[in-house]
C-alpha cells in the first residue's frame, strides 16, 4: 500500500514537472507571442494624456474613471458573495465555499478574457476592435489582442468581467455543501465562457433580443436577467440535479433547517453586496456624463431598503422574531429586481418594485423548498432567479418614459412589456436548457457530488485538507 | 394551551394576509400613483448625456460622479458601525446589534425619502425642486417627486441619506444590549425623520444658524455637530433613560468591565469607518471641482492618525498595555472632531485638533462612566457627542482663512467662534430636549428595555430566535 | 511589593501628567505655530471652484478625483493586510498583529507628513512646494507647510502616504508572533521616514535611478520595487535577525507547520487587498486623463487571476488538495509582479508575468523556509520581496513600447532591462544594508523578541492584556 502511494505520488510529481508545467507554459507563450505582434498596431488607438485638450477628451476620461471605479466596486461584491454564502453554511464546509467563490472570479476572469468577452461583445461596436459579430454571437476581441488592445476595450472588459464572475458565484451558493470542487470550476468556466456570454450578446452585444420590434426592444439595464436570471436559473438546475444535502429532507417529505454557522458573515456579505451594487447598477451607464446615474443609484438604494423593511416585518408577523437573515435576503431581492429597471423608473416605482420583489422572494423560497423539494442552502434561486425575471418584467410595467424614451404599462403602452416577456421566455429556455445539458454531462463524466461519507465529515477536510478555523478554541 | 397558540397564530396569519399586506400595498400604491403624475414633468429637468458638449456640462458630471462615489463610500460606514459595535458587545447580543444597525439604514432610507429630506433641504435651492422652505423648516422634495425628481436632487438625497443613517446608528451603540428592537426602530425613524433634519436644516438647509451675523454664520463642514453631535447627544439621553446594563454597576457604585466578544470586529469596523470617512468629509464639497477636497482628505487622515497614536501611548503610560480598542476610539475621535473643520484648517491644525480630541475623549469616557454612571457600551457618547461639540468649536479657533474666507481665533478674529458657540448651545438644547421627549414617550408607551431575564439570556435568542454563531464549535 | 508597584504607578502617572503630555503638547504646538505663518501665503496657490471655467481646470479636477479615490481604495488595503495576516497566525497573537497593522498607518502617516514625504518628493516638482532636492535626497515639503500647503501637494501626499504605510505593514507579517510591539513601531517609523523615502526618491522623486542613461531610466510604475521590494527585503532581514518562532524548527532541522487560526480572515484580507490594488496600480498615473488606466487595471486583474489559478492547480498536483491559502498567495504574487510593469505591457504579458510570479513564489517559499530556515509566518518575503524584484525585471522584458515609449526585450531592446537590473541590485544593497543596520541597532537597544515564556502564552495577553475574542464560546 505504501509503495503504491509512493509510486502514485512520484508519477504525479513527474507528470507535473515534465508534462503539465511545460505544456501549460507552451500554450500560454504560444498565445502570448501570437498576440504580441499586435502591440504596435493597437497602440495607435490609445489616446495619450497630452492629447486631452478638448471637452470630448475630458468627457472620455470622466466616463473611463466612472466605469473603472464602478468596476472596482463590483469586485467587492465577490467578498460579499463569499462571506454571505459562507455564513449560511455549516462550519465544516466554510472553506470549501470560500474557495469556490474565490476561484470563480480567477477562472472566470481568464475565460472571459480568452473568449467569453469576444462571444458577448463582438459586433457590438461598444469599443475598439469589437467589430465582428452577428445577431446571434460575437467573434472579435479574443484575448483583448490586436485592435481590441485599447483603453476603451480594456475598460469595458474589466467592467463586464465582474458581471460574469457574479453570475458564476450565484450558482455556487445553490449547490454548496455537496458539489465536487472541480465540477464547480468546470461549471463556472462553461457559464462564464459560453452560457452567459451568448445570452448577454443577445441583450447587450447588439443581438436579436435587443432589436425586438416591440417598444425599445428587450431591455435589461444592468443585468436582472443577463446576470442574476442566468445565474439563478442555472443554480436551479444545479441544485435540482445534484439533489438535496444529506439529511435535509425527512422520509415524510418535511424538511430540516440547517442553521448557518456564522450569521455575522451573512450581514457582512450583504453589506458588501449592497456597497458593490451601487457600482453594478449606476456603473452600467458606462459613464457619469450620463447624469441619470444618480437616479439609478437612488432607485437601487430605495428598492433595497424597501425589501429589507418589508421582509423583516412580514417575517415578524409570521414568526414573532426579527429575522436579520430574511431582512438581508429582502434587500438583495430588491436590488436584483431594480437592476433591470433602475434607470427607467421613478423613485416611487423603485419602492413598489422592491416590495413586490420580497413577496415573490417569500413565495419562491417556500415553493422551491417545500413544493419542489429542491435544496438551495443560500436562497440563490429565489433571490437571483425569481427576482431576475420579475426585474425584467418590471421595466415593461413601470418605465416612465423619462430615460431614452422607454415607456411601460403605467404610461399606457404594453409593447415594452411584450418585449420583456419574450426576453423572460428566452431566458428560461436558454438557461434551463443549457444548464440541463451542462449538469447532465457533468454528472456522466466527472460526477456532481462528493461521497456521502465526506459530505457528513465536511468538504473542508476532504477537498482542502484543513478546516476553516484550524486553531480556534 | 396548544389551542390558544394555534388560534393566536391563525389570527395573526389572517391579520397579516387580509389586513396588513393589503393596507400596506394600498398605502404605497396610493402614494406611488399620486407621485406618478410627476414623471413627465420632471423629465424635462434631466440633462441627457448627448447634451454634454461644453465645459459646464462636463463640470456637472464630474461633481455628480464625486458626490455619488463618496456617497457609496459612506454607505460602507454602515458596515463599520455594525461590526465595530458588535465586536464591543457580548456574544449573546451580537445578532441584535447587527440587526439594529442593518435596519437603521433601511428604515432611515425610506423615512428620509418620504419626508426627512424635504424637511431638511426644502428651501435650500441646492438642487431642483427644493424651493419651498423657511429659516426654520423646509417643505419641498417629499418623495423626491414632481419637480424634485431630477438627477441633481437624487444625488443630493443619496449623499445626505447616508449621513442621516449614520446619526441613527450612533445611538444604537449606546443603548445596545438592553433596548427593545422595535423601540430602537421607532427611535431611529424619529431621529432620521424629524430631530436630525430640523437641526440639519438650520445649519445646511439655509436655516437661521447658517445665517448668524457673526463671522460666516455657524459652520459645520461635514457634520461634527449635525451628524455626530446629534447622534451622540441623543445617545446620551437614550443611555441615561434606559439605565445601565444589568451587572454593570456594583452596589458600591464601582463599575464592571464587559469585554467585547470579538475585538477583531472592532478593528475591522474601525477600518471600514476610516475608509468611509474619506467620503464623508471630502465628499461634502459635493464636487471635486472644488479642489479643496484633497486638503480635506489629508486633514481627515492626519487627525485620525494623531488620535490613534496619542491615545495608544497615553493609555500605555496609564496601564502598561497597548490597547488597540483605545487606539481605534482615538482615530474615530480625531475623525469626528475634524469633520466640522477639515476644509478650513491647515494640516498642523488637524493634528492639534486630533490631539485635543483624544484628551476630550478620555476625560469624557471617564466622566460618563464613573461620575454620571451612564453605561455606554461602545463609547458612542464620548466619541461622537463630546467630540462633535469640540469639532464645532475647532472651526472658530483654527480656521485659517484660506477657504471661503472663514477665519478663526488664530487669524485674530473671535466672531466665528461666537457663531460656533451658539451652534453648540442650540445643538445641546435641541438634541437633549427632543431626545428627552422621545425617550420619555417611548418609555411610557412601547417600553425601553427587554425583560431582565432576557437581558441575562441574551437578546439574540429572545428577539431574533437564534444566536449569531449557531453551529460554531 | 505592593508598595513598590504603587510608587511605580504613581511615578508613571506623575511623569505622564506633568512631563510627557505637556512636552508633547509643546512640541506639536511649536511646530504648529511655526507652520501657521504659511497659511495666508499658501492659500494663493489654491484654485477655487469658481475659477474652473476652462478645460484645463476641469482636467485638473478629474485627475484630483481619480488620485484621491484611488488613494482611498489603497487605504482599504490596510484592512487587507491586517486580516490576511491575522488569519495566518495563531489565535493567541491575533490582537497583537491587528494592533501592529493598525498602528503602522497611524505612525506612518504622521512620520510621512513630518519628513518622509519631503525626503522622497522634495525636488520632484510633482506638485507645489516640492522644489528643493537633489538626485540623492529631497528636502522640501516638510509638514506640508508653507508653499507645499496646496491642494496638489496634499493630494500627492495622501496617495503616497498609503504606499509607505503598505511597505511598513509588509514587514509586520514576517516578524509576527514574536516581535516586541514597540520595536515594531520603531522599525515602521524608520522604514516609513527614512529607508522607504530615500529609495523612493531615487526612483520616483527625480533621483538618479530614474535618470539612468539606459532605456527610459529605471522604471517602477506603481512600486513593485519601491513598495513591495523594500518591504519584502526589510522583512527578510527582520525575520532572519529575530529568529524563528519557538517550535518552528525541530532539532533535526525539519520545520513544523503552524496553522493559521482563521482562514476566512485570509480570504477576506486577500479580497480587500485585490480591491485596493486596483487603486494602487491604476491610481499611479495620478489621473484618469491618462487613459492608460484601464489597461493597467485589466493587467492587474489578469495577473492576479493567473496567479490564483496557477498556484491552486500546481498545489493540487503536488498535494491532492485545493489549497485556498496558496491561491490567495498566488493572486497577490501576480499583483506584486505586475505592479512595476502594468502600464507598459500587453494583456498576454500580464498573464505570463503572473504565471512566472507564482513559480518564483513557490520556489522562494521553499527556499526561505527549508534552505535558509527563516521563519516567515505569512509568506511576506516571497510574496512581496521576491516578486517585487521579478516585477522590476519584467518591465525590461515585456514592455511593448505602447506607453511612453518604454521598450523591453520582446521589442528587441535590452537597455531597459539593464536599467531594471541596476535598480534591482541597488534595491538589494539598500534594503538589506539599511535593514541590517536597523535590526542590529534595535537588537542592541530595545531588543527584538518578547520573552520566550510570553511567546508561548501569546503576545495578546502579554502586551495587550486581553485576548482577541474575550467572551467567545
Amino acid at each position: 500500500m505504501l509503495n503504491r502511494i509512493n509510486i502514485h505520488s512520484l508519477l504525479r510529481q513527474a507528470t507535473h514537472r515534465y508534462i503539465v508545467t511545460p505544456v501549460t507554459m507552451f500554450c500560454i507563450l504560444f498565445v502570448a507571442f501570437h498576440a504580441a505582434g499586435a502591440a504596435d498596431i493597437a497602440s495607435n488607438y490609445s489616446v495619450h494624456s497630452d492629447e486631452i485638450i478638448d471637452v470630448t477628451g475630458v468627457k472620455v476620461s470622466i466616463d473611463l474613471a466612472w466605469t473603472l471605479l464602478c468596476g472596482f466596486l463590483i469586485f467587492n461584491m465577490q467578498a460579499g458573495f463569499a462571506f454571505r454564502g459562507a455564513g449560511f453554511l455549516q462550519q465544516k464546509n466554510t472553506l470549501n465555499y470560500l474557495t469556490m467563490s474565490f476561484m470563480d472570479f480567477c477562472v472566470g476572469g481568464l475565460i472571459f478574457w480568452i473568449f467569453g468577452f469576444a462571444l458577448m461583445f463582438g459586433g457590438s461596436f461598444l469599443a475598439y476592435g469589437l467589430d465582428a459579430g452577428n445577431m446571434l454571437i460575437g467573434y472579435s476581441g479574443f484575448f483583448l489582442s490586436f485592435s481590441s488592445y485599447d483603453y476603451s476595450t480594456s475598460s469595458l472588459w474589466l467592467f463586464q468581467m465582474m458581471f460574469s464572475a457574479a453570475a458564476c458565484t450565484i450558482v455556487a451558493g445553490a449547490v454548496a455543501e455537496r458539489i465536487k470542487f472541480n465540477t464547480h470550476i468546470i461549471c463556472s468556466a462553461t457559464l462564464c465562457g459560453i452560457i452567459y456570454p451568448i445570452y448577454g450578446h443577445w441583450v447587450w452585444g447588439g443581438g436579436w433580443l435587443s432589436r425586438l420590434p416591440f417598444g425599445s426592444g428587450m431591455i435589461d439595464f444592468a443585468g436582472s436577467g443577463v446576470v442574476h436570471g442566468i445565474g439563478g436559473l442555472i443554480a436551479f438546475i444545479g441544485a435540482w440535479k445534484i439533489g438535496p444535502r444529506f439529511g435535509k429532507y425527512n422520509p415524510d417529505g418535511t424538511s430540516n433547517m440547517f442553521h448557518g454557522h456564522n450569521l455575522s458573515f451573512v450581514v457582512l456579505g450583504t453589506l458588501f453586496l449592497l456597497f458593490g451594487w451601487f457600482g453594478f447598477n449606476a456603473g452600467s451607464t458606462l459613464g457619469s456624463t450620463d447624469l441619470r446615474v444618480s437616479i439609478i443609484a437612488a432607485n437601487t438604494f430605495l428598492s433595497a431598503c424597501t425589501g429589507g423593511v418589508a421582509l423583516m416585518y412580514i417575517t415578524y408577523y409570521d414568526t414573532g422574531k426579527f429575522d436579520i437573515v430574511m431582512a438581508c435576503n429582502g434587500t438583495l431581492a430588491g436590488c436584483v429586481a431594480i437592476t433591470a429597471s433602475g434607470a427607467y423608473v421613478s423613485h416611487w416605482a423603485a419602492v413598489v418594485i422592491g416590495l413586490i420583489a420580497v413577496i415573490i422572494l417569500r413565495e419562491s423560497l417556500h415553493f422551491i423548498e417545500v413544493r419542489l423539494r429542491i435544496d438551495d442552502p443560500v436562497g440563490a434561486i429565489s433571490v437571483h432567479g425569481a427576482n431576475g425575471l420579475w426585474g425584467l418584467l418590471s421595466v415593461g410595467i413601470f418605465a416612465d418614459g423619462s430615460y431614452l424614451g422607454v415607456k411601460g404599462l403605467i404610461m399606457g403602452s404594453g409593447w415594452q412589456l411584450l418585449s420583456q416577456f419574450i426576453g423572460c421566455v428566452v431566458l428560461l429556455i436558454w438557461a434551463l436548457g443549457t444548464g440541463y445539458i451542462l449538469f447532465y454531462i457533468l454528472k456522466k463524466t466527472v460526477g456532481l457530488r462528493v461521497p456521502v461519507g465526506e459530505e457528513n465529515t465536511g468538504i473542508d477536510l476532504y477537498e482542502h485538507g484543513i478546516p476553516c478555523y484550524p486553531g480556534f478554541n
